[in-house]
């Protein structure tokens, strides 16, 4: 029976360790020494902080299954240099001046510097994921790769929509899906894949396949970490306008400002006409289209889709094979995103 | 002993058989459906041709150890791949209006879609590196790794160069060294670890080491790379300046107009000022510049040294394990970029 195996509920580790880990695991880090300027991109990059909520899921999918996660701190490293490596060619492609409130990079340096640490970014990236224990390299790196295409494929869909004028609430739901969600789910699979291991990686040696059950808490996995990466997106698009100023990072309309097809305005659209807001200054704008965003309802099928998707990743979790105080962190953490205000 | 396992030199692949098997892979490749415009420029990059020598020389390497190569197919794809997702990413950074007479990525559709499509690639190439078969996996991946970020220090040194003046003539053959030979030597290494495996890859199973000498064989063949590819690039060097034009794929005195720093001009330099050329023709520069390099002993010093490299690489065949008969492809592919006028 599984309870008799992995990790005691008592024994996991707690948020705070998991940060601890990561924060240590990110400083201690070395870079090779050849063309070091290379490298001073990415350490800038790494360096700005940020939430750290993708190697925070590697950890505690890894933890599921073992209490020793030294194995997968390398890979969830890993993730968060995919994910800033995203970030630094993202910025270049939006020409986005600042980051986390620092220069972006091809600013700070330039454009070309910008690519080439990018691409270096992607390279250390799978350096750490290649550290999975060799037993799931292969479905590690499997899964990590899929999940670099399904983010190439979000950034495409998105760049794409700046220049359609039929974008369809589904589709902006599955660009948003590829470009943010995946990156949890598939973190979590890591992890998960890494934590499995040790109590269970054996089994093909000794002549018995994987049993059903692993597998079927890797696809829950991604189900959870996907639905929970939708609800996060769709709060971003709503604090937008209902944010608070002082914890909001970015500035509250920026979204409207930037006439950016977001769910607010996709779901506004498909009901009423955009409101004329010529002439107008920009908080008027911003005030017109949050009145427009009420009256339409898209204010609220907004909020009813955040609950939705919170709910989904919730009721996930019911499936996992371990017993259910196991999956008492996910839970924190998506309480904790679901009462995010900025 | 040796010579009673692996392939017999009677039945190993042609040139032309590794060619067409490396042709038919690149057709039958399959790309993901989902957002599949970011394919579209790189199905453009693979189409436009090249030498595929890099592929090619995975696969040789290859088929030292084992007559059936199929396996070494994909990872050798995934080479082929990386090294087209270099020139494009390059092509950004040096605005190149075009690439083997066609216009660029950046040109045919923007710069954002060929950073993109770029990082896709990228990525697409470790999905085909991942396909190595599961015992040599880890060898193959931390190699490919490893060159990786050898290829992003070289670009790096590359674009420092450009802004510095004390450029050493070591230094830029470490800059080649890096951007364009290592890329030849890791080939052949991930190609040797794959043949290896069918033929010796279980050793650790029945409880015995990897022999020594098939890690020394490994070193060798990226002795051999490098060496052939410095040679190559020098001989790129010199071949701006005395080259056929009709088989050329340049413009004869692309270098000297660019400023570029080459082999020659370092080493004019280090023996003479540069000439003027103030108010002249671009022809006139050009024919002024090949005198400089011929009275300054730099056109005499680059064909020495495109002499040496190769015999370095063809010294260092003579220490492989193997019967020197099976050796026999990678003597013929040095000896045609020796003899190469584009």
């Amino acid at each position: 029976m599984w309870f008799n195996k992995g990790t005691s509920p008592n024994n996991m580790k707690k948020l705070s360790e998991l940060s601890a880990m990561i924060e240590e695991g990110l400083q201690s880090l070395s870079y090779p020494t050849t063309a070091a300027t290379l490298y001073n991109p990415i350490r800038y990059t790494l360096d700005s902080g940020g939430k750290r909520l993708r190697p925070t899921l590697v950890l505690i999918a890894a933890n599921l299954y073992n209490e020793d996660i030294q194995a997968a701190l390398k890979p969830a490293l890993g993730i968060e240099m995919y994910h800033n490596f995203t970030l630094l060619h993202d910025d270049v492609m939006d020409k986005a001046p600042t980051r986390r409130g620092r220069p972006t990079v091809h600013v700070k340096w330039n454009e070309n510097q910008a690519i080439l640490s990018g691409d270096a970014m992607e390279g250390l990236a799978y350096q750490l994921i290649a550290e999975a224990p060799p037993r799931v390299l292969k479905n590690v790196i499997d899964t990590f790769n899929l999940m670099n295409q399904e983010i190439c494929q979000g950034q495409q869909f998105d760049m794409e929509f700046e220049t359609r004028d039929n974008v369809t609430i589904d589709e902006y739901i599955e660009m948003i899906r590829l470009k943010t969600s995946v990156l949890l789910g598939r973190a979590l699979q890591i992890g998960a894949y890494i934590g499995q291991d040790k109590q269970y990686g054996n089994l093909s040696d000794i002549g018995v396949n994987r049993y059903e059950w692993l597998d079927r808490d890797i696809e829950t996995l991604f189900l959870f970490g996907t639905s929970l990466g939708l609800a996060f997106q769709l709060q971003d698009d709503w604090l937008d306008c209902w944010g608070d100023p002082k914890t909001f990072g970015k500035r509250i309309g920026g979204d409207i400002l930037e006439n950016k097809k977001t769910f607010l305005r996709l779901t506004a659209l498909a009901n009423a006409p955009e409101p004329s807001t010529e002439g107008m200054s920009e908080q008027q704008k911003i005030e017109t289209y949050k009145i427009y965003y009420k009256k339409t309802g898209a204010e609220k099928a907004c909020r009813l889709a955040i609950a939705n998707y919170h709910q989904e990743a919730l009721q996930a979790l019911k499936k996992m094979s371990m017993p259910q105080p196991k999956l008492r962190l996910l839970k924190e953490i998506a309480a904790k995103l679901e009462k995010r205000n900025k």
